[in-house]
């Protein structure tokens, strides 16, 4: 890498993994702009792979995400099984399953393509960035992105970076992902869970304490946490809710609340019958809810629809966050 | 009250207390069909009322919330200081400040002038049901109706029984409720903080922990979670969210991440510096964010329509959560 420009049509970014995450991740760095190299490590990756990055770009471009033609965006997509192509990119995203092994063993291949420089990087969502900067060689250049699925229609984006990543990598990744209409967070330490996710599970330790002492249900904790916290959080945030709603009204409950919210360490029982009787949730119509096979593809289409709208929704309402207040100093 | 039936054009309701949240509470029950008697306690929630309540018609009438005239619903409501009027009344709403003592006072009146079986409801968020059903005379006929503002734009409910709630006062309030276009809740048992609140305070208490560590920043934590969560909590909640994207995963995460989630009793040091300073947030410019009188304005005008674009957004993708679930068995 010979600068930390950031304009797409100059960047080549390669995408190792072509599963449904990678396919979506694909889709995005088309949209942006970018040559894509996309290599699939495993046959069952490779079959299919143009077949769906086609249909989500067809979906892009209904939804009026793309500003080319679904065509030129194929034009710019390579796909292939073999890590040489990869030479040319300055960014190589990482997407194949959460296993340490199997990481290790695409990196080992990637680091032999690209240049010392070729910034590397995972979509992890489980495994410690700094533990996975180990297994890279120049690990300065290594960092987790994490995307949200499906990344063609979500801001959400986590940069985190490993113990001895090089910030100056850091802060092009963060001004890149302005570029693929993101709204990125970059995380300067590698933290459990990053933010958004560790976040939920401190609302999962709460809810499952309730539900288990038999103050609540699910359906209703459901209800509340929907339409109570769905009808502002994409608006306010966390912190512009009680500049809303009241410094002082808050700081007077965190005082009475805050000694009566569970400390549980344990896995909830709930979480624990449910997962030994081998329920999958959607997968296997079985899970918390139970769901027909209709109810589960009504699910997945609504989710995708949502999702679209919701991003148009939260682009109407773009709140005064500049990328400034957030960068790396 | 003769009987328990849902029709709002037979059912009179008052409503005590006609500031904001009282306000936009009338247009939500005339904009349901009901005929309202709203009570001003004091003379500076009568002064404006009629014109508060008139502007909140119009804004419904032009988002197409209303079936009827904006003049067919004022014709519905009577605006006066003497609790008197709330005679024929079956449901009392009050919304008045939260201070006991001046509810208390409020109840009183409210009791001499209904009869003994008239349903009384408070719309506190602050204080247990339990506490303020004490205050009421006939204390079975008392319970918790937490709304959310704008309350004619949003589906949020919770509805709260105190120790001595009749469930059948309770059950006749949640199929209400529906008739209001709510997605109501039904707690049971008189939980501080009820639910959304208090998953959100521990949502608080975790991230403040992470920000006085140096793990992350307001803005950061901000833009991860308006992004990831805003982008599916309306449409799937907590649970649907587990099992859309594993059962299994969530389970191994909750035994890792648990332990290392913040137990913290205290007030965060930001939050008690903020408020020993006097900021009060949006309402004196100065809170956890900054702004200038103009950004100020920008919030208010934004969260409105913000609210009723995921009113729409909501209603769109209704989730198969049928009304029986959640009912009182």
């Amino acid at each position: 890498m010979n600068n930390l420009k950031t304009n797409p049509a100059n960047i080549e970014v390669g995408v190792v993994g072509i599963g449904l995450m990678g396919s979506s991740i694909i889709v995005s760095l088309l949209a942006s702009g970018h040559q894509v190299k996309a290599i699939a490590p495993i046959q069952s990756d490779f079959d299919g792979a143009a077949e769906r990055i086609a249909d989500h770009l067809k979906i892009c471009s209904r939804a009026k995400l793309l500003r080319d033609s679904v065509s030129a965006c194929l034009d710019r997509l390579y796909i292939s099984m073999d890590y040489g192509c990869l030479s040319d990119c300055r960014l190589v995203l990482e997407c194949v399953i959460e296993d340490v092994d199997i990481k290790s063993k695409v990196y080992r291949q990637i680091t032999d393509a690209v240049s010392a420089s070729t910034v590397i990087a995972s979509n992890t969502s489980a495994i410690a960035i700094t533990l996975l900067q180990k297994l890279v060689s120049n690990p300065e250049r290594f960092i987790g992105i994490h995307w949200a699925e499906p990344a063609y229609a979500t801001r959400f984006m986590e940069i985190t970076c490993g113990d001895i990543t090089d910030p100056k990598y850091a802060s092009w990744v963060f001004k890149l992902a302005h570029k693929w209409a993101k709204e990125p967070t970059l995380l300067r330490k590698d933290i459990r869970g990053f933010i958004a996710n560790r976040l939920m599970y401190a609302v999962y330790r709460e809810i499952f304490h309730l539900i288990e002492n038999g103050k609540t249900t699910m359906v209703d904790a459901d209800k509340a946490f929907r339409y109570d916290v769905g009808s502002w959080i994409t608006l306010m945030g966390l912190f512009r809710r009680i500049d809303y709603t009241g410094l002082a009204d808050h700081a007077e409950i965190f005082k009475n609340l805050f000694p009566h919210l569970s400390n549980a360490e344990n896995v909830p029982d709930i979480m624990q019958k449910i997962v030994a009787d081998n329920c999958r949730g959607i997968q296997n119509l079985n899970g918390l809810y139970h769901y027909s096979t209709e109810e589960a593809k009504e699910w997945e289409e609504a989710f995708a629809a949502f999702n679209e709208d919701i991003f148009r929704l939260a682009a109407l309402h773009p709140a005064p966050v500049s990328e400034k207040e957030s960068e790396l100093a």
